[in-house]
């Protein structure tokens, strides 16, 4: 088996060098930290990682999770992380000292659930989705909720769970039919079923804590009559901790992350399920999507770290096996020389590089964005603190997407790498290529992410979000045009944000003209579009850090791994950023062919 | 589960109507055979396939081929698709009257296990090993090889695999090791392993005839020392059948295509294994390589046909699924609606045209390619026999190629419309999505497949296979050119002839430098490049060939049968086609990135 799943030197260089820990920690809520404090918990979750997760991964997918005589079983690594990683602070790290937390920067946070899912993206989804229920209860709930239940859940005690889809109701919220009853003593009465729910029960925790979407009887039809519930497996009644009525009816067997359970759930099946609202009622929704951000670059955070981690185990495998000759200049090989090891082969090198440019560049996307979380949480004016809320918001899609749509890629070239021995189970490249599937899914599909772009984001405020994101990729070409080297893909970077300009130019007037549905046509396409520029940016900006170290002679890394950054940036704009062309050419396509399309051509 | 798994209409207008198999018909070897009847023994093909293969393909999933205790254990209809398969003609087909065979056009032999494949991948390849075997003994074995084998690997009686792969040697053929030592009775004992052997070993059969690829003693280094081997597993001796010293070692456990067993066969261990030259000594690689034309077609059928069925699958699913509503020209929805069919989305029908055009498009490519083996085959006139042995040359790295890697793509769209429950084990999209990987590695990977088409077929005789290719091409473009309808689209495909010129000119100069290694870097993007216009041809063959129809008033269809060819052509030239500009500037880029690159860089 692959030994090293993660390029450490990579995430603290991104953190430190390209994003700037050190200037961020100079924000009031993070002066208690300290870049190489932050460091040295990144190494000890590394060591937590290399023991505790990382050993189990393939036992997992082996035995996955199951549902038997109405248990839930699962592996008792479960226990651990729960246990282990409460302690370590992974539920609590971002929280606010007065509740409990560390204060932690999201970005560091976000580094150290990326070290647990690059070693082992069964595990983590426990702890993160117990952090997610916290954070809703922690926001929205009033003192005896948060009194109840943050503490346990801060330290892996309690488990956490988010309860959305419905059978009838996957991608489509408004039509959750879960029922809330109001009762004389303050809580409501659930009655309903909810599907696909991670990590919806298991056992190695006391308790486990539903957060759940319902409409209050005579709530309008809709997103607007939704609602947000509190609804734990045992509640407490005199002091006792007894059943609320909240069962598994069965679970969901999966191609990949087989490790995690996912679970149907059913709330009143005996009547007797409480939940206690969060907030104001109908805002549920509204409360979800608050935190849904976070969520989301949670999605592309267990996306990256597979990419990243299906890219060392091929990496290794290219430089230790041997095979094939190099060609010579006749075009022949000669038998007698020894076989070389394939990392020596062109198209061998064209995919890792491929894999590192799409690993590293998602890992930094995604470290981005907790950035962004983190600007817009702790800076102190309001306008710098909209600025980044707006960044965070467009941004968002993207990040959700890309690290899984490219990430899958980037397994499958992880894969190819190995040959016939990638598709074999003993090797564990065929585990990644399952896993990662499930993150184009998760938290909104794909569409539902671009139509989100697209329909919301790009036309939010005017405008003003995209403008902003466009401002921020100038002010990295202005930087990157003082460098001699790196000069053309600045040049190539600022023409692509020329044609960004030319197809929302072209897709404007038909959304202002009301044809909506064919605005939203091809937003898959322009999500594509729009991530290959903020990956070109995300590159350019790695580049010219590097750029910037080599020329400062500085030396705390060897000077391949910095011709190695600003290498890769190059392979990207060469192989992946030029498709931007074409995918403009389609979106401004006169045809429209899935609209009008009868549905008797299929 | 899904119950249509294949366009049986589909299948037989490209066979008939877009390759006129009527014409076909006219050349003396099958003047035996009329449509009418072959089109009857479609239908006995795939009411056989929806009895005998289509029930078992989920369960041979979930209990794959193993070996155990010494033995390889596959499901039972191994035995049924061998027996009825064998009686049904699906192995004697192609091969001609006096060895036993059907004479039967290759297209429509290809038609035919195409059907078997949609229906269930994990089957056909025990018969169609049988029938790559039994080709190279009918081809180079001497009379007493063929009276000895090829009757009973007919009917199906024995099987047949081909042994080629070494631990390691795969995608280096020059490295094999096994060895043959000539004996004075005439045979040679052959010593050494052979893994990824696909059908190795399985009961229902009464003996398994192993081609197998070894090294005379003294034989001279790399692919020019290679003899091709007859290996029983049993052998007959004074009249008795006798082990042959052929054993299974141990199995290879799988991703996908589970049901397939995957062996790793051990040759005299007890040095008692005999085998028997056939033709000449160390020609083995160029006979191999003869008849790999055909086995690589059969690779691009098995992905055609994965991809075929799971978008069956998935457009079921997606017409029977209500979720959601359209949106109205504000951008709204209205929640009192009811919800639709997930098929009214636009992003849905982007993903299910995607499916159709790459499914049928691959079908249509297959059947070309068996239509030019025929037309070699058949055609009595030397310089047309060369043409089309030409034209089978330079598409079939294609052929191999497209179906698998377009095919996954299509797939992977296909478990997404599916959302969730397609990455379930209770649906079957997620299978479809495992068995399909394997095609980029069979038979030679796309990496392997990218070098023999730019490396070998496009130089192949001064560039005159590309030339009738692209003279091929014309041919079409220049029909259409006369429909006021496709006039636009025959246009473009000409533009592509111009960048396709463009590509190879500047790539030639860089082969006859003597750069080979910078020549071949990017031979994948090329390969994707000639596959989109190879593709583009296609549809726009089909959709001429709809369009004549239309004009005719041919009513054999409905009006939407024919539109919705045009349609997806259509579709083909807006979101894949145009993809060859961004790919022809990757290729024609001055960065090289692969080949200088440190390895540190990693």
């Amino acid at each position: 088996m692959a030994q090293k799943y993660i390029d450490l030197t990579t995430l603290k260089y991104l953190l430190n060098n390209v994003h700037g820990l050190s200037q961020l920690v100079q924000l009031e809520r993070y002066k208690e930290h300290d870049p190489e404090s932050m460091g040295m918990f990144l190494d000890s979750v590394k060591e937590f990682a290399d023991r505790e997760l990382f050993p189990f991964f393939k036992e997992m997918d082996d035995s996955p999770a199951a549902f038997k005589n109405g248990e839930v079983i699962v592996h008792e690594q479960v226990g651990v992380i729960m246990k282990k990683g409460g302690e370590m602070g992974l539920i609590c790290g971002p929280f606010d000292y007065e509740i409990g937390g560390l204060q932690l920067p999201f970005i560091v946070h976000t580094a150290a659930t990326y070290i647990l899912d690059t070693a082992n993206n069964h595990l983590p989804g426990y702890l993160t989705l117990t952090l997610g229920a916290a954070e809703l209860i922690t926001h929205f709930g009033n003192s005896a909720l948060k009194d109840a239940y943050i503490p346990k859940m801060l330290s892996g005690e309690w488990g956490g769970t988010m309860c959305l889809t419905e059978p009838d109701a996957g991608s489509s919220l408004s039509d959750i039919t879960t029922k809330a009853t109001p009762t004389k003593d303050g809580h409501y009465h659930i009655k309903g079923q909810k599907i696909f729910i991670s990590g919806g029960d298991y056992p190695y925790v006391e308790n486990i804590v539903h957060l759940v979407l319902a409409r209050i009887e005579g709530a309008p039809a809709g997103t607007k009559g939704i609602s947000l519930f509190v609804v734990p497996k045992l509640r407490t009644e005199n002091g006792n901790s007894i059943k609320n009525d909240v069962t598994t009816l069965s679970d969901f067997q999966k191609m990949g992350q087989r490790g995690f359970a996912t679970t149907h759930l059913g709330f009143g099946d005996q009547n007797d399920c409480r939940g206690w609202l969060l907030g104001e009622a109908h805002q549920g929704l509204k409360y979800m999507f608050q935190m849904m951000n976070d969520a989301r670059i949670g999605v592309g955070r267990g996306a990256a770290a597979i990419s990243m981690a299906a890219y060392q185990a091929s990496l290794q495998y290219a430089k230790e096996r041997t095979q094939g000759r190099k060609l010579r200049s006749s075009g022949k090989k000669d038998p007698n020389e020894s076989p070389c090891p394939i990392i020596e082969h062109p198209d061998v090198r064209r995919m890792l590089f491929l894999q590192k440019a799409i690993a590293e560049g998602s890992l930094s996307l995604i470290l981005l964005a907790a950035k962004y979380h983190d600007l817009q949480l702790a800076e102190k004016d309001q306008a710098t603190k909209e600025k980044y809320g707006m960044l965070l918001e467009i941004i968002t899609p993207i990040v959700k997407t890309y690290p899984a749509e490219a990430g899958a890629v980037a397994v499958n070239n992880g894969l190819q790498v190995l040959g016939g021995y990638g598709f074999c189970t003993d090797f564990i490249l065929q585990q990644y290529y399952r896993d990662i599937r499930i993150f184009s899914i998760y938290e909104g599909t794909t569409g539902i992410q671009s139509q989100d772009l697209l329909g919301r984001k790009v036309l939010m405020d005017n405008g003003r979000a995209l403008e902003l994101l466009l401002n921020e990729i100038l002010e990295t070409i202005t930087e990157a045009l003082t460098m001699e080297n790196l000069k053309p893909y600045a040049t190539i970077l600022g023409d692509k944000i020329k044609l960004t300009q030319e197809v929302t130019a072209h897709l404007m007037p038909i959304a202002t003209e009301g044809d909506f549905e064919r605005y939203l046509s091809d937003a898959n396409l322009f999500m594509e579009f729009l991530s290959h520029l903020v990956l070109g940016w995300i590159w350019l900006d790695i580049a010219a850090t590097a750029e910037k170290d080599i020329l400062k002679k500085d030396n705390t890394y060897p000077l391949d791994f910095y011709q190695g950054k600003i290498h890769t940036m190059k392979f990207y704009f060469k192989y992946e950023l030029i498709k931007t062309s074409g995918l403009a050419k389609s979106i401004m396509h006169e045809d429209v062919l899935t609209l009008n399309s009868e549905k008797d051509y299929f």
